[in-house]
């Protein structure tokens, strides 16, 4: 196998586990415990098996059009992707094309890296406070790209909009990408600043809060310029990487804002209580805006009660890596859900 | 805009035109005429929009394991994308990776150049001799890696196993793709030689002869060693490419091969019967193996008759590039739909 010493080896991302088990209580992947807009399980059932011989609609207008109206801003101000990591994935290839390195908060999703050996791109990791809160005077130094999720993943930590525009106001060099993923749990979107520097560009999921993970849709905003760079490298990939259920069944999701509300409000509404909880069982964490709590125990470690917590048929989420290694993060499910691992922790934290 | 002189900038691939229009005869991107299996169908309508909430399975188990039985393979051996455009652009970031030029034919799927250009790898392009035939001399020369289709598009040539095997067996060290999109339609598959090359990937696609090009599903297979490492970057760009309607419904078509056979059967009796009536209006062509034909008129240029087609209301394609801007590929439809575009023709060329 000669060939093999000219082949792009990488260190690929693990995803959270997706076990197939009855009964068990799912807190590891920030999926939405509840289910999708009325709208979107009717367009499931209108689905025409007869028109999937064709192919999609390679500008995926509907959506796009239907997300542009959503947020107000044109249609070429719009990307849509299979899911946000498709359009990260893209982003780091048009965007983070210099010989300087990226920046990136040292604790944050744990595809950035990824990404960057992927695309042999070098990178900075800049270390979050104490409190893990970024500094925007860490950013200002030379670089390629500047890349964080606000709220930030994994911690949940929002940052305010004055150090997002400090960010990406003195960057006006290189591309500020902001991943809001977790930003409809209570977080304040930087979409605003996208008039006025043509650099930010805010990332989207349908995943979470719109309860879709299992469609792929992912989408960025920003300036018409930008957006076109980043067409014109997708369309250098893969000419229809969004498939028709995908198209048709998504752009109902948009439409009911009350529901869309309803099912965020209820999710905010059980992380409050679960961090009280969480407080009482003698667990300390920064105050997550995301649908998802980042929490460590002041005797207990992390991995000792994930390990308990997943003999239970409790799944959360955990990483042996610095800095973190004492933490979980739990996904925010139904108030059900959230009784029943709060009951768990509490039976094994009250053992002698 | 200072940010501009570091993004990737590329020239995307242009896709064939779907025309949303009324009564339009659609022969120009290769779909298939007739719809996907029964079974395919059932599928959409048992589709579960509450699942949707949580992310698909990212290993893609039944579709993967379906296809593994069908082939006769491991399942190991196969790895499954986003169409075979997916799957082509991730083997080529993924095999393509030396400081050496890829070879693929002058004429040819005109993605092989656009993923070359996204990725910055060297290509030289081989003449196809004057039948539009490879020669396997042609390929005995330092290369980062040989790609083809075979039928080759667009031209609808086989090329026989002996000098695939040629081609795959004298490249031990580089990584040969063979793109048989169109094997379906008469043509012998080399998936027969995997176990004996390891450098061989055969990529294969549901758009064309399983009537899913809207639901997107290609894959590859090859040698474990091979299918693990583009799995690898794959979990580096996207851990949830197929989503949840493809994975539940894109099993089914395999299952059915008895509907398969039966539909790949009619659009080659069709193609038969359209090249005897084509020669019969004056027109050449390459014996075509795919579910198009490739064909130019002896007297009238092609541009002249793609835009008397196109007011018609009857789409062909039509390139105008080097050594083929005098050709037109006509996708294979219903009888009724090649009834019509002969007698278009005919109508057209009897004029005086």
């Amino acid at each position: 196998m000669n060939w093999q010493k000219y082949v792009r080896t990488v260190t690929p991302y693990v995803p959270g586990e997706q076990p197939k088990q009855e009964k068990m209580i799912k807190l590891n992947t920030n999926e939405c415990p509840y289910p999708p807009a009325p709208g979107v399980m009717e367009g499931v059932t209108r689905l025409n098996g007869a028109s999937l011989r064709l192919y999609p609609d390679p500008d995926v207008g509907a959506l796009t059009g239907g997300l542009a109206d959503y947020h107000g801003v044109k249609k070429e101000q719009v990307f849509v992707g299979v899911g946000s990591d498709d359009v990260l994935a893209l982003a780091f290839l048009t965007f983070f094309n210099s010989d300087r390195p990226i920046l990136f908060p040292d604790i944050t999703y744990s595809f950035y890296d990824v990404w960057a050996n992927l695309y042999r791109i070098g990178y900075q990791t800049i270390p979050l406070d104490e409190d893990f809160r970024m500094r925007a005077v860490d950013y200002q130094r030379e670089n390629g790209g500047i890349i964080f999720p606000n709220p930030n993943a994994p911690t949940g930590v929002e940052e305010a909009q004055s150090l997002i525009e400090e960010i990406v106001s003195s960057n006006t060099d290189s591309i500020v990408i902001v991943d809001e993923a977790y930003i409809d749990f209570g977080g304040t979107s930087c979409l605003s600043l996208i008039d006025r520097y043509s650099n930010l560009l805010v990332v989207r999921t349908f995943s979470k809060s719109r309860a879709l993970a299992g469609l792929r849709i992912g989408y960025a905003i920003g300036n018409e310029r930008l957006i076109g760079y980043l067409k014109d490298v997708r369309f250098s990939f893969n000419s229809y990487t969004m498939n028709l259920p995908a198209q048709e069944v998504g752009v109902a999701s948009i439409v009911d804002e009350g529901y869309f509300n309803q099912c965020r409000q209820r999710i905010m509404a059980t992380r409050e209580w679960v961090k009280v909880e969480l407080s009482r069982l003698g667990f300390t964490f920064p105050d997550s805006k995301g649908n998802f709590i980042f929490a460590t125990h002041e005797q207990v470690p992390a991995a000792e009660l994930f390990a308990f917590l997943k003999g239970e048929g409790i799944y959360v989420r955990y990483w042996q890596r610095p800095r973190i290694d004492n933490y979980l993060r739990i996904t925010v499910g139904t108030d059900e859900e959230m009784r029943a691992f709060i009951n768990a922790l509490e039976g094994y934290l009250s053992k002698p």
